[in-house]
């Protein structure tokens, strides 16, 4: 039986501990017990990891010129926290060390545990810390990053050195952000931060769980629920441990903050891989569906749509209704937009009359296009300037049938310039709906356009579709909290994170 | 009606042209009548257009050292091409013209046609033209891009200035490359070279042919054809003109070359979107896909997928069936690979007895990792080396009841170095089944190593899905030639074909 009574304040223990010794720190350049030793020391020089930091390795003297101890029964003071890369057959020996000496929490880097049928070495491990209280992370895991405490057990090392000799950014750290990170999967965790760090999305905490012999995700969720630098929380699964327990969670954390769910082990073979990956069974994926839908987890239908609504539900409020509106200066990418949002359960509308008759007002005006269209999507057409989309979208922001726009912004027009994305950016702060951007291309400028619109909060995708799933995200996020009554006071809150976030810019 | 007789040679003068007349040439920067003539201009001087080029302006005595005509009729010798971008007013005087000086070709850029109403004006250019023997690209469209003649009709420069001053790569032009690319929308075809030029992708021939008055989809794609460069061909549509000669066109192209088509207006948000752009109706969505898997042709879901499953089909051979088989250092993403091949309609089946014999001894003599996988997906588990990918692959490729191979490749991971793409590029040689890349991340090593991968002519995914999505199109399109009996002949042509490509790496 799980320790009830093991407080949200201990496992914290994990992200900034006061001191930490590292189990098995070696001088060894590549092996995990330097990577992660080195992590520790550097993140300490910088000034960013405040705590006391200890190597131990009974052949070593010294790693990184810092005192190396052949237990951590000789560490002259109170140690809070451990990372374990010693073989899975000594371990057991660590933990008993580690009870005497006090120890609150323990990474458990190592594999070679239940995850190939070990199970009496993790059994045997989980006993030692219940008895002596302290708790487990891991072990087959990659264990924590946190943006904040400087706290990185990556074994990966940032950069790798090609068989050339040519140094290259292998498994970089993002930068610190609102979205926190769990993971079942160690090498996509590892996989997941460097896809952050290339998209400049930052993070709060990283965490990955492996085989969850003592901490699990919900534990994890209920910690991230009382984290202050967390907004977002991204759970990558492949099976759920006491499916009512995470229910119960999930249900009380996204009252407050979104879960984004990436399930997988959908299908059969999915099912039977995710088994011998980890050993768990993945259970019916139905039941799964069904448990997030109750519970306002919103389950991402792949990878990129994961962090893609991770992004939208970081930087933009849901819609309290699933009316969106499109405004673009591009017929084609406009169309696509629509027809995901309409498959997706969104709708897009006919305008009212009344902001119909206050859009002709304007063509007549010539203020927008003699020829864009007032359907939805709105169609500024390719004469559409900076200034166009400021009153397109003042007129779609006023119009009550729309919870939501998406901005197509494409920068290869030839009128449009860059500061359309500063227009809209500044009304978007008279407003409580939410926005979302697109331009497209892989080249200087898409990429530049897109970077614009997040410095204004506005989160932006490379495609009209990947623009409207972050929209379903945000409405159907909103309507889960409106059908249980917290919507207004989630957007009393985000007006506040957003508008201290936006200060930064 | 349309001129049946009108021959594939007429068409070919679209994109190269012995001369070419810009009709509206401008000195003023900016200006669509200077971007293109300097296009053409440009292309001359690097060698890369080999034709005649003369502006046409009644206004300028010269443009870019070039002397300037005040009309078509001065100019002294034959003109094969004109490109049109003065007021539509005006066309038609041109038009005349063109077709008393005998001209063949006309692109028309000029927008202010059908697609807002002044059928007229279109119908009039369109009476003239038949009567004179001269073909219409467009009007209301960019007209065309050939990476390999230098016919580069648009007006959307590759650098555009920002309001600092400072300039950036706004639409680039893609490298050459055996990709066509049609486009019934001419922003979001700029939108796609900027999308392809950063991912790498060569093309043959871009064209958007706007209200599409003359020439259509169909005589394109049957140009598209007869075109050497050209191996596989992409088509965005919101509507398709003349459906019965579509398919029957599709139908012979097909045999020899995919074709993938994003159709978009596919829900009614979509379909009305579409139909306020381009003025056609775009039918029921039912009927296009039922068009499309009778006549061969590859239907994308979203932009991502149009461009992933075009890349895939210029780089590897179709399957001969659908079961596929997943090999992967990283057990997340493998099921997220194998969960996509499922929904899709792939089979990820058990691999024979026969095949996990030789897996098990492959272990027993430590050649494969002690608890490495032998389920499909084979997980290799992070210890893999490039050797080990090396073996695993062969014994994929050897299984008899493997179609195809995604190899997933996470470089974070401690053991597997940069070798393993070569190892897997040499294995691919001595076999017929194809085979996809994965790795995830978006910095500097997963760059590199996905780019890697496409050297070695195994296009290479920044998600498992993706992926997936890639095999997809290559399974489809696989069945559907072996359905018709073709698909014998298309593999031994594209061993030729991807022989001669690979040897220029």
């Amino acid at each position: 039986m799980r320790q009830e009574n093991s407080t949200i304040n201990k496992l914290e223990t994990f992200f900034s501990p006061k001191s930490v010794a590292v189990i098995g720190a070696s001088k060894k350049i590549g092996k995990a017990g330097n990577v992660i030793f080195s992590n520790f020391a550097q993140n300490k020089r910088r000034g960013i990891f405040k705590g006391e930091i200890y190597p131990v390795n009974p052949n070593e003297d010294s790693v990184l010129g810092f005192k190396c101890y052949s237990s951590i029964k000789y560490i002259p003071d109170d140690l809070e926290s451990i990372v374990i890369v010693v073989p899975a057959a000594i371990v057991k020996d660590v933990m008993k060390d580690a009870v005497e000496k006090g120890v609150e929490v323990a990474i458990i880097i190592t594999a070679g545990f239940s995850e190939i049928g070990n199970h009496e070495y993790e059994e045997k491990i989980v006993e030692i810390a219940r008895k002596g209280g302290i708790r487990i992370l891991g072990p087959n895991c990659i264990g924590v990053f946190d943006s904040y405490t400087g706290v990185d057990t990556l074994f990966l090392p940032e950069t790798k050195i090609l068989k050339t000799g040519d140094v290259m950014v292998a498994t970089p750290r993002p930068m610190p952000g609102h979205m926190a990170m769990i993971s079942q999967s160690g090498a996509f965790g590892a996989a997941a931060l460097d896809y952050l760090t290339g998209q400049q999305i930052g993070i709060s905490k990283f965490v990955s769980f492996g085989n969850k012999c003592d901490v699990d995700e919900s534990e994890i969720i209920q910690l991230l629920y009382n984290d202050q630098k967390t907004n977002v929380i991204l759970l990558y699964a492949e099976s759920i441990n006491e499916g009512r327990r995470f229910m119960e969670i999930s249900r009380q954390v996204t009252k407050e903050k979104p879960i984004v769910a990436l399930k997988s082990g959908q299908t059969e073979a999915g099912a039977r891989a995710a088994s011998s990956h980890t050993g768990a069974l993945s259970g019916s994926d139905q039941i799964y569906d069904a448990a997030f839908l109750q519970t306002g987890v919103i389950r991402a239908r792949n990878m990129r749509e994961f962090f893609n609504m991770g992004k939208a539900l970081v930087f933009q409020p849901p819609t309290s209704g699933r009316n969106i509106a499109i405004l673009t200066d591009a017929g084609g990418p406009g169309v696509m937009a629509a027809d995901e949002c309409e498959i997706r359960g969104l709708r897009i509308k006919k305008l009212s009359n009344d902001t119909l008759s206050k859009f002709e007002d304007l063509k007549k005006k010539k203020i927008l296009p003699e020829f864009s269209t007032n359907l939805n999507p709105v169609d500024l057409t390719g004469s559409a300037t900076s200034k166009m989309f400021e009153y397109g979208l003042r007129l779609l922001l006023d119009e009550p049938n729309t919870d939501g726009i998406i901005v197509i912004g494409i920068h290869h027009l030839p009128a449009i310039e860059e500061d359309f994305v500063d227009l809209i950016g500044n009304i978007m702060l008279e407003y409580r709906k939410p926005i979302i951007g697109c331009d497209i291309g892989e080249t200087e400028m898409a990429i530049y356009i897109r970077s614009r619109f997040e410095k204004f909060g506005i989160p932006a995708y490379p495609s009209p579709e990947e623009a409207s799933q972050a929209m379903v995200a945000l409405v159907n996020y909103g309507l889960y909290l409106k059908n249980i009554g917290c919507l207004e006071e989630y957007l009393k809150r985000f007006d506040e994170k957003i508008k201290l976030n936006l200060k930064k810019v």
